[in-house]
């Protein structure tokens, strides 16, 4: 991946720390303010760039309001990406992020797809692992393990001339937010009672994303234009958009999130599939969308799975017509979403062309095996080389 | 067109106006600041929103820098809708807007489209007027017509949580910024030397807009997604990108402008040609593109125009074949590109496929004499009822 090193590259090792000079109070797990996902920690890291000088210092600063003018290229031509990521408090008493890296990695692309400037990924996280070792101590204490802050890298174009143009000003900032822990998390291997999502699948007035667009990015238009098919969704009584695409009603993505479909072949041998990311560019190739699907072919795949358990696991196209006949001749065994916000939720229900297709919860245990590998790795309770440690003094 | 009325509608009737703490300077008609587009005048009109309160009573407060949390929906989500417009300064000494309901009209569309909240586009209209009855006067003073300032109305979403979600809060602002007069804008019949727009036609890789998304709406996620075509048009030379789109390469929108082709038909009958608004939303529905339709029926459609001029206007698919064969067979007589902001400009060349096509500028006069028409219209030279005057208090 190309980065860009001169002038002034993005550079963690410059970090400026400055004080908190009010702190806040951390709020209880069950404060009902927690789930407006507005409470931030104290401090975001900023850094900012212009085309002649790079990048300055990054600084760490109390979280709080910016500044941009009212002409600015983010809030008049949408030069807008962003990141989602968590850190996690571990049974060990450790903090963990869940392979960044490659957060930091999409988030390059995202910024070259909408013309925003390139920093080396390397120092992105190491910034995201600086603002862990000063803010999460204090939000994920030791002592409430299986918690987790939700963190939000985000590079705006702050250039102020209303000229459509590739801005030759941004800025980027790193901030967390407390996150309510999801109910159907459970360490303990436990089969927390889970209501299941429900998807209406969109419109074929309504696409998502399309090839030549930017679907495969994480930039603000991809979510505000999806806004209104979400909210015909929600007023209808479903939790999630199901994206599809074409005539031929290809699944695509679910809300924000990447979907899975387990089902049995004509000749009764399991399946777990997923769309695949291809040219079109269609759908956000998600860190938890790879880690089911590497989790997956690791425990079901092998010769040696237990033959109950046994499965292929494939990236392939899947049309709603395909769901719909797996459905009806009973070989549909569940759904799932994945996703870093909302983690690995089963879905019981897509209502289609006016129907409702009722998708079982349970029907095979692969989605709370996977659930239970990926809440082992995250909280420190299996050892994996996807977790970076966040290093903390003291 | 549906208009929310309560809880508190946006009302011009409650506006407040603050006194400006440091007036500018004025800047000179040359000065090369102005290109820049970063030039606003003294104040802007600004006015918030919520669910529950609805809007506040707007304000007209200094321009300057606006604030939002990091994580405000315009920002992450681009949640934000926009409209271009001008004030001029007529020849007769008075202040006109061109149709601008049209605008405040087609603003509410796109903030519905984006899930942003209503507002009867007749208040804007008000704000505007009253914004330009503060600002004008000063900055395009009588003694200089032939002078505009562009106008900005925004509106973005506010809201602070992190999560998708229709916004709560929203802002709407309306700022002007000096706009340098286009070269090519001659009011006394003249023809400027004009060195005509190059185009490149956009790569089957990329697509402006797509059946089922934003292409009819002014939303911000249209435009910085397409910066990256732009900036591989204005690398290889070109002003800017001729948008295609579907297998046989329909033309759509040229940069932000609509655009229009004049050619000779098989039987040798003249005509003035420019994409359909259809049903799949992928063209924005100009305010000159509509302007330019209606005045060229008016000028050269009836039978009593001249035989030379007289000629069928039509909105109907373009292919890029069809031009390709009309220029190879010598019946391509021009092709103009319009719009708000670089107002009517005749276009040289396409670049199309490795190949150039050259387009002769001034083969006929009509757009010589719509942009002569548009230009008495816009600056007081011809009555019309497409204009509204400003008020100005002494």
């Amino acid at each position: 991946m190309a980065v860009e090193s001169s002038p002034g590259p993005l550079d963690a090792s410059r970090l400026e720390i400055k004080a908190v000079p009010n702190p806040k109070a951390t709020p209880d797990a069950d404060n009902p303010d927690l789930m407006s996902l507005k409470t931030s920690t104290d401090r975001m890291i900023t850094a900012s760039w212009n085309e002649e000088r790079g990048w300055t210092n990054p600084q760490v600063v109390p979280y709080g309001p910016i500044s941009l003018m009212p002409s600015a290229s983010a809030l008049q031509y949408a030069t807008q990406c962003f990141e989602g990521m968590k850190v996690f408090r571990g049974y060990d008493g450790r903090l963990r992020l869940f392979r960044p890296l490659y957060n930091c990695e999409r988030m390059l692309k995202s910024a070259t797809r909408i013309c925003l400037p390139a920093f080396d990924p390397q120092e992105l996280l190491k910034l995201i692992h600086k603002l862990c070792e000063l803010e999460a101590p204090k939000w994920l204490p030791k002592d409430k393990p299986g918690s987790a802050l939700y963190l939000r890298p985000t590079l705006i174009g702050s250039d102020s001339s209303l000229g459509f143009k590739v801005p030759d000003e941004a800025q980027l900032y790193i901030f967390m937010v407390y996150w309510p822990a999801p109910k159907s998390v459970t360490i303990n291997g436990g089969t927390a009672p889970q209501a299941g999502t429900r998807l209406l699948a969109s419109r074929t007035s309504a696409v998502r994303a399309w090839p030549g667009g930017t679907g495969a990015a994480k930039v603000g238009g991809n979510y505000g234009t999806a806004l209104m098919e979400h909210g015909i969704a929600k007023k209808q009584g479903y939790d999630q958009v199901l994206w599809l695409y074409g005539p031929d009603r290809q699944i695509t993505e679910a809300g924000a999130t990447n979907i899975f479909v387990i089902w049995k072949t004509s000749s009764g041998a399991l399946q777990i599939a997923t769309p695949p990311l291809d040219k079109d560019g269609l759908i956000l190739a998600g860190n938890i969308r790879r880690s089911i699907i590497e989790l997956a072919r690791d425990m079901f795949s092998t010769v040696t799975v237990n033959k109950e358990l046994q499965c292929e696991v494939l990236e392939r196209k899947i049309t709603m017509g395909e769901v719909e006949e797996s459905s009806r001749s009973g070989r549909l065994m569940g759904v799932f979403v994945v996703g870093t916000a909302f983690w690995i939720q089963e879905v019981s229900e897509i209502g289609f062309n006016g129907e409702s297709i009722k998708v079982n919860i349970g029907a095979t245990t692969h989605v709370l095996l996977l659930r239970e590998r990926m809440t082992e790795i995250m909280f420190g309770k299996r050892e994996s080389d996807w977790v970076d440690i966040v290093q903390e003094s003291g």
